[in-house]
């Protein structure tokens, strides 16, 4: 009996895609029990309209709405205020608890900030952790699974945090991809040992030494695509800085290239014809920046963020991974690891 | 009169392009006078073979060749150390040639890192800075020239510092380019002005105050391509993971593209007849990195790092860089802007 609170008001197409998604994991995962924060009467409105056949009872004793008055806007800029003023939102509830013990887990696919704020304000870390880290799926071509942290969570970080981020992301992808040794790479401007910051240089030698990590070294990041590395560890500024420009540079090329092909109405058709469904599978795969969901990794609790623009089945695949990592374990195990 | 040493020996193509650069640069300015640091056996050598007709004694006067017994192996790991117990080298000895008041400025194509190193060593820093910048032009798809600095100088960096980059950069880019009033913007995960780490958030506040540049805030990394900026600002560490990270990006999409337009013989004819030659133009657009010479700015004297990989073009290019940068006084301009 897996229990996982859902922001039922977090993201683009919320409720009505986190409805869904939810309904679908409570159809094939048979010991999934959700409990939807949000707007109860929107939530069931959203249900009476789209599922025409009525919901199979041993899938309504699985789903608990708890009615939020409020939900975080975009708009908030700060949270800790927010917390403090006006709790009653729906992805501070469902942070609120977990934190109380009453569910294993949270999704949520709210803005990414203000969740990773408030779930270390409202549930806190892992002992002896102090920071948290947002963990992402690094888009791939090679069809490789490869795990992406700091992306986000810490402008400013220590050597010791970077090595239990490592520790923490090694596990993830132990669980949840079956990966049973994965392999550490530190981004950094070189190759070589003694690259970088200090921040680089102290990481790398508590990454050598570690049992904890299987840890092969720095990664330059115009190789990020076709890695060797499971976990690619960079502090989130610099991570932040390394997604954005991918983004930016694979934007404005695949526009560049996409100009080109369809030039003129002749090379239009040719290019429908014999490149446009290729050419936008690259697009999506590197699209997809967060496939099914990125991981808030230190906090006492699994947390799970949804992209923000999750349709039903991306979030979906989003409760599934919280749900494994809590099958799984994951904390018990991490926990063992860093505790000495 | 304009005075400028070359590091014949420096670069891939070594020294053939350069030779071939260099003259073109003799024929073409005819108040420019030129040292080349190398050599000689080698350098006559070429002259010889390759240089068919007599040179013109207007240009022979012009041009002065410089034995130098050594020449940097791109294998020297430790230039502090070579420069201590080997100054001989053709670089080094150009450099020397600068700070003697020989020349006014120096081109090399020799291995970025030990230019920068051995320049801030031989030459020294105009006061008041402490620091020197590597300024790269970067790769555009729109045709305008954008200035990235630091890229890679230096690993860690203070506020204060950046500030003078920009300066710096701004007179490049009048001098140089010019643009009249150049628009700085410092590259940063958010495009509002209390974003970034401390050196990003204590530059701004810099940049905002001082009356020497244009300053129009930040700017995210997947923007660089199509800023308005004409300046770009960041520390070397981040800018260089930016740099790769384009490299990277580009590399395997354009790799990834060309699979779909190529992957049997009917497509591979298709895209050579209709697509080939304007795909190849985007390539070529990016792969320039440091098109004609990147500019070590901060020192003493004006010295131009042209591409490793520089053609007699490419190298012809750096040279009236630096021809440019002399003869505008940029060194006198930019030193009464940071005196106080």
């Amino acid at each position: 009996m897996i229990k996982i609170a859902v922001d039922a008001m977090g993201g683009d197409f919320a409720p009505d895609s986190i409805i869904k998604g939810s309904l679908k994991a409570l159809s094939e995962e048979k010991d999934l029990y959700l409990y939807l924060y949000g707007d109860e009467p929107q939530i069931q409105k959203f249900l009476k309209k789209h599922i025409s056949s009525e919901l199979p009872e041993s899938l309504q004793e699985r789903l608990s709405i708890i009615h939020t008055p409020h939900y975080l806007d975009m708009g908030v800029k700060n949270i800790r205020e927010e917390i403090r003023d006006n709790s009653q939102h729906s992805m501070f509830l469902a942070l609120q608890a977990a934190k109380n013990k009453e569910v294993d887990g949270v999704v949520s696919a709210g803005p990414t900030q203000a969740l990773i704020l408030a779930s270390y304000l409202i549930i806190g870390t892992i002992q002896p952790m102090k920071r948290i880290a947002l963990a992402i799926i690094f888009p791939s071509l090679d069809g490789r699974t490869r795990i992406l942290l700091d992306a986000g969570a810490n402008i400013e970080i220590k050597a010791e945090n970077l090595l239990l981020f490592a520790i923490a992301a090694s596990i993830v992808a132990q669980e949840l991809f079956n990966i049973e040794t994965p392999i550490v790479k530190m981004l950094n401007i070189g190759s070589e040992p003694h690259k970088g910051r200090n921040l680089e240089m102290e990481t790398f030698d508590l990454l050598e030494k570690t049992p904890h990590v299987l840890f092969k070294g720095n990664e330059e990041p115009q190789n990020i695509l076709y890695s060797e590395a499971d976990v690619l560890l960079s502090d989130g500024f610099t991570s932040n800085m390394i997604v954005k420009t991918y983004k930016g540079a694979f934007g404005i090329l695949m526009k560049n290239v996409k100009n080109v092909l369809t030039e003129n109405w002749f090379k239009k058709i040719i290019s429908k014809l014999l490149f446009q469904k290729k050419l936008q599978n690259i697009k999506k795969k590197l699209d997809s920046k967060e496939i099914g969901g990125a991981m808030i990794l230190g906090l006492n609790k699994i947390v799970v963020k949804a992209q923000g623009n999750s349709d039903y089945y991306s979030f979906y695949n989003a409760i599934l991974k919280a749900k494994k990592l809590i099958e799984k374990d994951f904390l018990t195990k991490l926990s063992q690891k860093i505790k000495n």
